[in-house]
């Protein structure tokens, strides 16, 4: 008997008729033998709600009661999804984060996982239970107070358990079929990757797929844990997120193709770049500026820094952070305009990342060339570029974005009908 | 300093602006020197809204699951409260009933407190913050899981969290002025009534009148707690629910008037009248009746039995009980129909309990003389009669119901201009 961890998301319990679904699908999986634990989100649109109530009363909520109050979404839904099960004959028990023993540190709104201690989801298992556990929320190991872990954290809460309960799988339900080589709504070729390694997911995390979020992720691959992402609207298998080892074992078994070198295109369009101008040439100038944005908790992404013209001995320095923090990081530069010594800002919100992921980068020369010949023959400007061993991002205007995901896709061989690509040349 | 525990209802946390309200309210006794502990109900709606969604998806929801549900209704008012306070410059921190301490027996939907242990509360008086206490629900001593106490359960929680902290006071806000002679919309002339003993309120509780809960009222008498039931919605001093010693101090300090012999008249029109027909007449018979009742955990009120008739050797036995209850009772009746060999069965739903409650008919006799003159003067047929030490309680048709209790009001001094009345006669 195999222990499977099912997450469903918002959209999946949506309302009453969404709920009963999901319980049967969970009721299916455990009379075909499995022992299953749920991990929920709150219904559909709820936390906005709350969010809403909260901004009514309060012109800036304490960030542990704005906990408080976001932990009741997934309470109603947890306890509801119980209900329905029920419904259906099995014996269902609803969790809080607290009472499932997701230990976190203090921090309100954006907690992080310390411990986990199931010890009552492991009572639930034995008595042949099927425990369901509300995402996103955990308890605090020094204050005792009730805590959220911010973006993705149902996906967390899931992987969390899983790893903590020695799940064979943690199946992520959403309402997309898998991870996918593009976004199908700018590429209509992209096709659904069936295999993708921890590394690949993480890349194309960070640069603005959606499927599933870095710290998840992360914490699977810590964990070894497989990740199946499927869809709560059919019974296809999905994505499977794995080791390179474990996708290997996959392929000698015959229940993997070959992996392709590129996994994947993305273009995220939720960064704003800023140009100092005008920043004298020493050492210590760019220290300056990135300590004043750390001291502002700004996180920088990417960084540029022209050669210096002689004639003035000053240079510029370009770097992109997120949009929602670029009023701040004006702000925190200004305040430090007499140190830093620089002569202007430019903030630029119209741009965007444009990434191409795939473990095969590393082994394969000639990848680079390809990259930047797709985006010269679609006649688009890049205007900064960053790479890791598995990744290459350039930064576009918005205008330009679709396009360049498009033209990468289709360089790759990645549309759903297209050739693979034979790679020359000396690498990137 | 002293420490106030302040209830608030759900229709005082209706909405946003009632919340900002309430706010203010709890503020203001802070600063003037208190310190305040409030207990907070579900917003308005609430409860009714979770529990229509709990049968969308479930035709018997569990118990347990249930409570999970309706829990959140106390974690979103209580953090929004704790965030409006939090506005005003207060430091407000909400705990849900485990997080207070509020310990219970296992039965879902109606657990009784088996302890309080406030720890988390008295620290957080110890740091000068107002606590924000989820009304209604507590957790079980042996499966840790969260219960609600049922009707009237966050009253409940406020006296018995003030007991517990040794509060001076337990304030008990409402949307009326305070505990009335009579209900103001059967008896426009009906008068707040200042001070009223536990016993009185109890009885009062018992027959009919919301403003408080029976169970409250007896945990409050227990642990020698005032209670002061007051408006949310004006400043005037309510009624203050106090031991007849705490009241005679207040006579003698100047602080209360000569209390009146009745307190108050009320009508309860939610029981249900049953007549077991031709029942046997020989002993153990009464007995059959009322052990099928229990058995089928019917809470019997009023009970008469007929004098026997020579002729046939056969009674008759009529009680009252929950309208609720009335197809239970008779479902279990006729189980025993062959056991307790009764004739036939008759229901009643159409009558009203008409009670007259006051500390004062002890000592007063001739209550009984001008309480049915009074009955009779009107009209009024009377079908049942019980009376306790402090009560007279009968049972009329749902029709004599407001005229019953506007007779006795009249008749008895009560009403707003009218002149005490003078006893006489043996007693009743």
């Amino acid at each position: 008997m195999s222990l499977i961890v099912q997450k469903f998301g918002g959209s999946s319990v949506a309302d009453a008729a969404s709920i009963k679904r999901v319980a049967r699908r969970i009721v299916h999986a455990k009379r075909a033998g499995n022992d299953v634990v749920v991990v929920v989100s709150a219904m559909g649109d709820t936390t906005d709600e709350l969010l809403e109530l909260a901004n009514q009363v309060s012109d800036g909520p304490p960030a542990r009661e704005l906990d408080m109050l976001l932990t009741a979404g997934e309470r109603i839904s947890m306890s509801l999804l119980a209900m329905a099960i029920a419904d259906l004959g099995a014996d269902a028990r609803s969790y809080t984060g607290s009472q499932a023993g997701l230990i976190t540190d203090g921090a309100h709104g954006a907690a992080r996982i310390v411990g986990v201690s199931p010890g009552r989801i492991q009572e639930a298992i034995a008595d042949g239970a099927i425990p369901i556990v509300a995402g996103f929320q955990g308890v605090s190991h020094d204050t005792k107070d009730v805590t959220t872990l911010g973006r993705g954290g149902s996906d967390t809460t899931a992987v969390a358990l899983a790893v903590a309960l020695n799940a064979s799988v943690c199946e992520i339900y959403t309402d997309v079929d898998g991870v996918f080589s593009a976004d199908p709504r700018i590429v209509p070729a992209a096709r659904k990757v069936p295999f993708i390694t921890y590394e690949e997911m993480l890349e194309l995390a960070a640069v603005g797929a959606k499927v599933l979020h870095v710290r998840c992720v992360e914490y699977a691959r810590r964990g070894d844990l497989p990740i199946h992402v499927r869809s709560s609207f059919s019974t296809h298998e999905g994505t499977f997120v794995l080791s390179p080892e474990a996708i290997a074992t996959a392929i000698a078994e015959g229940r993997a193709m070959e992996q392709p070198i590129i996994s994947g295109a993305a273009a995220d369009v939720n960064d704003a770049k800023i140009t100092v101008i005008g920043v004298p040439d020493k050492p210590g100038e760019a220290a300056a500026i990135f300590r004043a944005l750390a001291d502002a908790s700004i996180n920088v992404d990417m960084i540029v820094q022209n050669v210096s013209a002689a004639a003035t001995g000053r240079t510029d320095v370009t770097f992109t952070c997120a949009q929602g923090a670029s009023a701040t990081a004006k702000k925190a530069l200004e305040a430090q305009r007499a140190v830093i010594g620089f002569e202007a800002l430019l903030v630029d919100d119209q741009i965007a990342k444009v990434s191409l992921v795939g473990a095969g980068m590393r082994s394969n020369p000639g990848v680079s060339a390809t990259f930047f010949t797709a985006l010269a023959d679609a006649n688009i400007n890049v205007q900064m570029i960053s790479t890791s061993e598995i990744r290459i991002s350039v930064v576009t205007t918005v205008a330009d974005a679709s396009r360049a995901v498009q033209a990468l896709h289709t360089a790759f061989g990645l549309d759903a009908d297209g050739e693979a690509v034979v790679y020359g040349g000396t690498g990137r």
